[in-house]
């Protein structure tokens, strides 16, 4: 969090905040704390893609601070008139809103929307560049399982790592908290300057799998087969997807992550999202206590 | 309503539990109930179809109980990156909900929602299968009118029956509740197995209205015209739809309703529509108080 | 405010209404005012039409009373069967909703909605009729820069003329409050009745920002182009937009004012629009108070 109380990355994050707000984020989940600290504030769902678990899940978590959430979708708005990210952010801001929440296809959007509002700003996901609460609720629910201990655990991220925001956001949490992280995907979507960052890469599914105490799978946007950035659905769940035979090899304790929506068949097999393996609905269930924490950190 | 608290269909719930829940919707329709049963809690309505009277009927109950309301639509959200059905329930459940409202095009979606989460769910309408929440409106709408006497009485249900998931939730709750049922629509939209439920079945409207304390009129959806299902918008009308003068002909305190909304000139004229026996607007009204008793009885 | 409460438009409007309204709108602003007098109550956004501010600034303002929100929009509801403005409404007012905000294309629609229902209703912008709370919110912009005292201030309207509800609002409130006006545009865009009204007509902008105390620019529909109405964007800024050089030219505390979204380049220019005279952020803030005002006014 910076003196100015936004959450636009978890890159430069100290160790420090990130395990206060993860003990926070505990102290929501485990119900040790109810109170109402936005009772009377608004908080704004600024939202130029489409999202399920992103924007319901800010909402039913500020609603149970007690603020009322006002909701902003490109459809039906003035941005359909031609208004620019900022004069909307402004605007909105305008309004006496606490916090803006903002999804945007763009890299750099958030940051963009805190340097032109005096409201407080969260990303919740800007292009390819991060989504922080995704991080923390990514990291929380490892924190929760492990009982509080992440140094040392050894976590695969496996898929499309090169447009991937939860993946960057994941790199900045995970390494600041210990963690021993290999990233793994196509040779086509692994950017090439990852292993310059102290993180184990690998074109290997196996290897990177082998000896992993947690997976997190990434959503691959299907839309990247017409790119020829990977050769097919069925050829990239054979090579990348973890496939219930996969799943089994695993260490017996280890953990599946994704954050959603799975493209069942894809990069995970059904059996092993449904599974005994998968936090999947757990992760989501997280994130309502995490954005709790966030939005109360930077209110 | 199930051990499991939903509300799924009204189709073999006991007599007793209908007139529970109209005794309790009847409490809160006239004030002597006014707690907020749902405070705290979140209620989400899922709607895959539009919808004005349901989704905000649902809306104005859950938050006249202190509950926060989710508005989920298919435009916007993850449905449109290709998400099932049972992955989007879950996850909305799993971010705290008590109750999925939900709406569905294809018969038998609540209870597939039902058996997919731990939440309770209801039934806005799936498919041509029931709408239980309207059914128990127009029961109650009745039960109100005739002083909670609905035993005996004769109830003229007209239009396309076949289509028809009001028609089968009314079905199943005015026989229940003692009701003489006849149901009258052009051959094409009467389903063949009607009288075996022990129902009156007639496509002359001027025998269905004959005697009748109560006219039901349904929505006709004009597509079904150019599936050849009945000839012309005018010639239906003119031998199902309820004129002036076929209004003018029933019993003096027969009254009319239909679920909305209302193609006026098609199965209802303007006049009867708007006119003394209509109880159209006053089935909207008691549809909150209604819908108050259905989210308390599966919360 | 008539014996009915609705808001439907500023012409007629006593003086002393309006006064009281500012004023009380001022109370809001200066938060010497804080209560929630709206609470357990239900206010219903039904727009026809894209909206950013206005909906969002009724919504703010109405939660902040304390009142539950419905917000009703054409897509995904029941107008998308077909369904006309009046049975809408209809149906909305029986859900208990005590007021009704209602934004349309047609010049008169909230006037029929206000026929049509027995709740409250407020004209959130009607065809090219009146759009009253914007013209409360830019009066009292206005009346609070300078401490309460219009009379005599004179203020330039520059743009669209003849489309502009907005403008329509802004002459009823400024004249009953005796501001001076001059009304600036394109003669194509100029109705030709206007000087009948008692308020200066000219087609040439320096004529119009000659001695004004505030100048309003209103929004260019750029649709309005191909309809042949004015050349070009680039010769429009020329001829009707407040560039830079004239913005400098005004006297030194002459404000802007401008009811958003800008089109920037257009009607004005960037520095202009987020330059030290610009009121047009603080027109959104005072929104807030106004319609609380209003909201309270007709409640």
């Amino acid at each position: 969090m910076t003196a100015r109380r936004h959450l636009l990355g978890l890159e430069g994050l100290p160790r420090t905040e990130l395990e206060q707000l993860l003990s926070r984020a505990h102290e929501y989940r485990e119900g040790r704390v109810g109170g109402r600290h936005l009772s009377g504030r608004v908080v704004a769902n600024v939202f130029y893609e489409p999202s399920t678990r992103t924007r319901s899940s800010f909402e039913v978590a500020a609603a149970g601070l007690g603020a009322h959430v006002l909701n902003w979708t490109v459809t039906g708005s003035s941005a359909s008139k031609g208004e620019t990210l900022v004069d909307t952010a402004k605007n909105i801001a305008a309004l006496g809103v606490s916090v803006i929440i903002v999804r945007h296809q763009h890299s750099g959007a958030a940051a963009l929307v805190a340097r032109s509002v005096g409201c407080s700003v969260i990303n919740a996901g800007d292009g390819q560049h991060e989504h922080p609460s995704q991080g923390l609720l990514d990291a929380y629910t490892l924190w929760r399982r492990w009982g509080g201990v992440l140094e040392n655990k050894r976590v695969a991220i496996v898929g499309d790592i090169l447009h991937s925001r939860v993946a960057r956001s994941n790199l900045h949490a995970l390494k600041a908290l210990g963690v021993k992280l290999v990233f793994c995907g196509p040779p086509t979507l692994l950017p090439s300057h990852l292993s310059q960052l102290g993180v184990d890469v690998t074109t290997e599914l196996d290897v990177a799998l082998n000896g992993a105490d947690a997976v997190m799978m990434l959503r691959i946007q299907k839309e990247r087969a017409s790119e020829a950035l990977f050769p097919s659905a069925a050829e990239y769940h054979q090579r990348w997807g973890l496939t219930t035979a996969r799943a089994a090899a695993l260490k017996p304790e280890a953990v599946v992550l994704h954050p959603g929506p799975v493209n069942r068949g894809l990069e995970l097999s059904p059996e092993v999202a449904d599974g005994q393996r998968s936090l999947i609905l757990e992760q989501v269930e997280n994130g309502i206590a995490v954005r709790k924490a966030v939005l109360e950190a930077v209110s």
